[in-house]
């Protein structure tokens, strides 16, 4: 893990970072110190590490709960260069849905070809980080909406450090399996208007989950129009179930 | 409208009252003065207007957010005498159930009869519990689930001081033309093992709102099953909709 730099603003330290292939940000409360719970952050499709709904979040993880934040850039996104193979499913899967064909089933299937990438990829990312003093082995929550629920369903599922997870903009197409392994508390965002995710198979995914506690928020609105009014809900969400952060000494 | 009793507990003044054949119970601040958001609340079938879920609720309402709430009995319930036409068709309705009759439909057709009788007289509960000096004419809020949906839907829709409604644990059976006349925001709590509302119904109460700004939080478990921690957050869904309630003096 190689840091490339480091900046801070109103409380927050961030540093950027690469692991191997993988370049990463690093939020922590400025001069943190032991131990505290984690949160990693996936994009959307199309985006980066540091978009700004992850920026947002990311900020009040750290200012409002002490937690640690890492987020970093999933193949093909960001500073990553373009993978081929990805680029050319993509490039099919546009053209098809622009001949008629249904588009849910064809990103739920390309979701899962690249979570077979990024579930040992994050892996390694909580492995590094969780060294660094300052983050420490505490709790890890996941969160993930559109892409970051295609992929964030499989990474939970096959990871244990995870202890809760916000998801959502996602369909159970071809996470339903994984979502069965499910059992950690998850809060599941729902578009009631969504154009990319069929308001059915949101439904399914969110049954599919075998948590004993599970929570879906629906609200109306398209695909990227979740309310401003669920990032607080999330944060009382992670705070119920990974607890306060330490202090910041 | 006359009062019967006045007691007080824990920084919460109780009194009971009728209004005409109306039996009711009024919670405030010990001490309030001047107006305050009002929050009218309906108790569950076969329950009455001190029921254990109401006065938890009622309880916070008035201790964290300075609210008045008020509780009457359903005609049927409570302090009020039986209804040989309610009972005679609640008897018949589980007569029905029990040969194997979908239940549902039943009920909701049950509801919009009572309704009839439930929308004028919460009205007139209004009109008298506004005019005294420590409640006035406030933001009104409306908080019912099962019975105090069906019932809540049809005042929801006819009452325009109602500015914010949760309602649940309801069906679109009976209540999907009056919710159309919904346009206030809406908190709907949906539980997603109700052995009692079809999901399917559920679902197409909250489709049915018109309101630009409602939100449903669906949860396992079964009908009497609604998780602790959705009080936490109809307490913020009424204090960002009706404000906070004033000081008490």
């Amino acid at each position: 893990m190689r840091f490339t730099s480091e900046t801070s603003l109103d409380g927050v330290s961030e540093r950027l970072f690469t692991l191997g292939e993988i370049p990463g940000v690093l939020w922590t409360p400025v001069g943190a110190a032991g131990a505290r719970p984690l949160v990693l952050m996936c994009h959307g499709g199309g985006r980066h590490k540091k978009a700004p709904d992850i920026v947002a979040h990311a900020s009040r993880f750290v200012t409002e709960c002490a937690f640690a934040v890492v987020a970093v850039d999933v193949p093909g996104h960001g500073d990553r260069p373009k993978e081929e193979e990805y680029h050319r499913i993509a490039t099919e899967n546009q053209a098809r849905a622009d001949a008629g064909e249904d588009l849910a089933p064809l990103i739920a299937n390309f979701q899962a070809l690249v979570a077979r990438q990024t579930v040992p990829e994050w892996q390694a990312v909580l492995d590094a980080v969780q060294e660094l003093e300052h983050v420490g082995p505490g709790p890890v929550g996941y969160w993930g909406v559109s892409l970051g629920c295609g992929l964030g369903v499989p990474f939970v599922a096959a990871e244990p450090r995870v202890r809760a997870a916000v998801l959502g903009l996602g369909g159970a197409s071809a996470s339903a399996e994984a979502a069965a392994r499910i059992t950690v508390p998850v809060e599941f965002l729902l578009q009631w208007d969504d154009e990319r995710v069929p308001r059915a198979q949101a439904l399914a995914l969110f049954d599919a989950f075998a948590s004993p506690e599970k929570t879906l928020h629906a609200n109306p609105g398209k695909h990227a129009e979740l309310p401003a009014f669920e990032l607080d809900s999330t944060l009382r969400f992670f705070t119920r179930h990974l607890g306060h952060g330490s202090g910041t000494s």
